[in-house]
């Protein structure tokens, strides 16, 4: 595929930040998909923020993709959590009654971050305590 | 059962490693069932991981086979982990809408054991411990 990149995919410790620049077709959105599960393996990943702040619209094609994503990479190992999804397309997503399921979501790429920390990091020992603000 | 061995279960401390060497068919699959819930008891093991890294398809009877395996494996005290999930594995199951349920999964072998000893160990602290927000 040449011309501007439609997907970025960086590592940032044993996270990977996978930001959707452009809406993608459908081929895109496969291919992204079976790009992202294979740099889970390779980089041991255990946790993916997908970053969705570009899009103004995210049909149920998408939406189903970015689902299977999530269940594709738990079964290797890693935590998904989407992020960026914007008011709009939150509200369309409702309204149409899209099943997002047991996606994992956050504000933005920081928020998502930090939720995968408290998920997957696994740096602290699991207590299992979600404590309420000290 | 002669010819070569289809499954192994090694015992690494409080931990049973059970390796499933090639395809099972569906006797052999509920044999490794109640082998494995056996070596449980007798060993009085916390964490059973179960690495199904040779495997090139997991249909819905071993899912669900996998699936039992945690809960009685639960009910025994012990956690599981399946490790070794393959890509093509994964999609397949996703997309057939396989119901992995509480399955606790990991990458290989390696990150297995490392969950296993955050969720049942509890005996060694967190190696190279980045401590959380004090």
């Amino acid at each position: 595929m040449t011309g501007p990149r439609l997907v970025s995919i960086l590592r940032q410790g044993s996270h990977l930040i996978a930001s959707v620049h452009t809406a993608l077709d459908d081929t895109q959105m496969t291919a992204f998909q079976h790009d992202l599960v294979d740099r889970i393996g390779r980089d041991r990943s255990r946790g993916v923020v997908i970053d969705v702040a570009a899009l103004d619209v995210l049909d149920s094609f998408a939406t189903r993709t970015l689902r299977t994503i999530a269940e594709v990479a738990r079964l290797r190992g890693a935590v998904t959590v989407v992020v960026g999804i914007q008011p709009d397309v939150a509200f369309a997503m409702v309204s149409l009654g899209m099943d997002t399921g047991a996606l994992h979501t956050a504000l933005d790429l920081e928020e998502g971050l930090a939720l995968l920390d408290r998920i997957a990091g696994g740096r602290r020992p699991a207590v299992g305590a979600r404590g309420g603000p000290a």
